[in-house]
């Protein structure tokens, strides 16, 4: 199979420019219909050029979600950087040496980290104080003013750190699967970080999570939306709801390498190194780790849904059909795509994509100690 | 946290060359002991320098699961390599350019691929047959004779490819946690492959997973052991009962970021990203994603086995201790350690190791497209 003048060899991270164009334009007009600012979450992509399409389309401000990725794209002219994740005291040197005309948000929730972070600091950074409005994965209880007052206070005392604002992720919407749950959980968040704004009146808020982002329409009273997913989405996605099949940007390509027939499966090179062990657990308790496609030149079609993922170990997977009819669909030899289940972690363990027109695109090498 | 002078900063996967060494060497005495060649699964470590260390004991053969990984190996002065993967035809342009002095043996099922690779291939290779001696993933059925004798037959009437034996992966081993349902499964398999040898007197076997590779110690009969995941272990080896906890020679050490005195938790810069998502199913439905451990400058000590990895996110890791005597044990701006549950997926995510005496080794760039 070939993509411009690229031959497909071996399992590819394909990307869809347009479709993922159309999910970025679609969410830039979102925002600005409610008047709030886009922050796109860049750590689904980590990629310099898929940061080109979204700045194309106005955005300016990004978050991502460690400290070297904050690194990656404050060198590719980013200048309004949220590094969304509790900030790591030992990364202050790292820190110190972005561009101190690029704008940094660090995420805090102890004082303690505060004072240890300011006592470091040779550039000036902002402050997001770190809420809890519900996800219980990390952040202060939106409800525990104590607290945010302390590290408010910190923030304040704080030489080279100024007070922009509050920061929550409501994590908790990947679990639900219908508007109104969504809605619901998007009403709280929001109601809980307006709460504080009321206490702190120059605050800006920041929210984001592609669910509530993609399936609602009123942002009215937050500073920004912040989500990250949107760009790609994924089966994940698709099964919450935030998104059409039609409207997933990437798709791995894999070789059909072995068929068993009497099993009506086929052997891909496709594993979890290449899609990560993410997965969606099924009614019939059976596990759903991608989603076949059937590919052509131009990309890649609709779903074949009478194949499932089944199973992947750490450089096969296993393709079952559901009838012989099914089976007799794809052959050794063959290319197929899988959307993935969830393209954050798919994209992190291929570190590379290419565009249908045969374009080769890159991404940060990731969480690599070299 | 300091190794060598090498400073901690972030997630890094630290090595115990000890450690990994010790385990290179026991499972290189027993293939000894056995006269078996052993046959090092290169697709854990996937590092020169590691490959190195194999080498220093005596070891000659190596099996690689991706045709990447051979020409890296290749590059790396190994000259009798094993593709352990079902052969993947778009990729015998990659086999023609390894140098011809490297003896290559690539795994085949199907008569289809060998008659295209053989009229694709500017080089000799050996032909290793897939059998399928009851793990079910992949491979010719050990007793469906007539495919194999096809198989052979398209093998032998092949200008470029030469028979060399039967390889087959007992990897149901990896439920199993009895030493005598190990030993079972692997006397079934022995006894499949020996029923093959039969017939075909000239034909090496070539068996291996870790768990009947370290916990038996009879493999008399076969060729080679090709076993991978030795070299490192992981929770889930020691889970069962393939290793020690102290012989696992990779650690994730990570920094904590936030505490949450009231649930007793803290919240590590470690994700899926680092660890990979595989985890062990407790008994209680939790998770489990990794031993915590204590670090200290020479390595990690002891397992903090009252706390826990209950969950992990794409960069975030969330750890649950058991008392409040246990939580003060953890403190934000700490590096503490992760032993993997899987860490082939864990050193492929990683992409690099740190010794304990800090020098940094280099892992295969992995699955990327660039």
């Amino acid at each position: 199979m070939f993509l411009g003048n690229n031959k497909l060899t071996r399992p590819t991270l394909l990307i869809d420019q347009h479709k993922c164009v159309d999910n970025i334009v679609r969410m830039v007009a979102k925002a600005a219909k409610n008047d709030v600012r886009l922050r796109a979450h860049f750590k689904t992509h980590q990629s310099a050029q898929i940061g080109e399409w979204i700045r194309s389309q106005g955005v300016v401000s990004i978050a991502v979600s460690s400290v070297k990725m904050a690194g990656y794209f404050a060198n590719h002219d980013w200048n309004d950087i949220t590094i969304a994740f509790p900030f790591n005291i030992h990364e202050i040197p790292v820190i110190n040496v972005i561009d101190p005309q690029v704008l940094l948000q660090l995420t805090f929730l102890s004082s303690e980290v505060i004072e240890k972070t300011d006592a470091g600091l040779t550039r000036v950074v902002e402050a997001m104080i770190k809420i809890d409005t519900g996800y219980h994965r990390t952040g202060i209880a939106y409800n525990d003013f104590q607290c945010i007052a302390k590290v408010h206070k910190a923030i304040t005392q704080a030489k080279n750190i100024t007070f922009r604002g509050f920061l929550a992720h409501a994590g908790h919407s990947y679990y639900e699967s219908s508007i109104e749950m969504i809605q619901k959980i998007h009403e709280q968040t929001r109601n809980r970080m307006l709460g504080l704004q009321a206490r702190y009146p120059d605050a800006e808020l920041s929210i984001g999570d592609t669910p509530c982002c993609s399936v609602l329409d009123d942002f009215i009273g937050v500073t920004e939306i912040r989500p990250g997913n949107f760009v790609f989405y994924d089966i994940s996605q698709y099964s919450i709801g935030s998104c059409t099949m039609d409207q997933i940007a990437v798709c791995l390509a894999v070789p059909v390498v072995a068929a068993h027939p009497e099993e009506r499966k086929v052997v891909i090179h496709g594993g979890a190194v290449h899609l990560s062990k993410d997965h969606i657990a099924m009614d019939d308790g059976s596990k759903n780790f991608g989603q076949v496609v059937k590919l052509h030149n131009q990309g890649w079609g609709q779903p074949l849904t009478d194949w499932s993922v089944s199973s992947l170990s750490q450089e096969h997977g296993i393709l079952k059909s559901a009838s012989e009819k099914a089976f007799n669909k794809i052959k050794v030899g063959d290319f197929i795509g899988i959307l993935p289940i969830h393209s954050c972690l798919t994209a992190d363990a291929m570190k590379g994509y290419l565009t249908l027109e045969g374009l080769s695109l890159e991404h940060l090498e990731g969480t690599n100690y070299k």
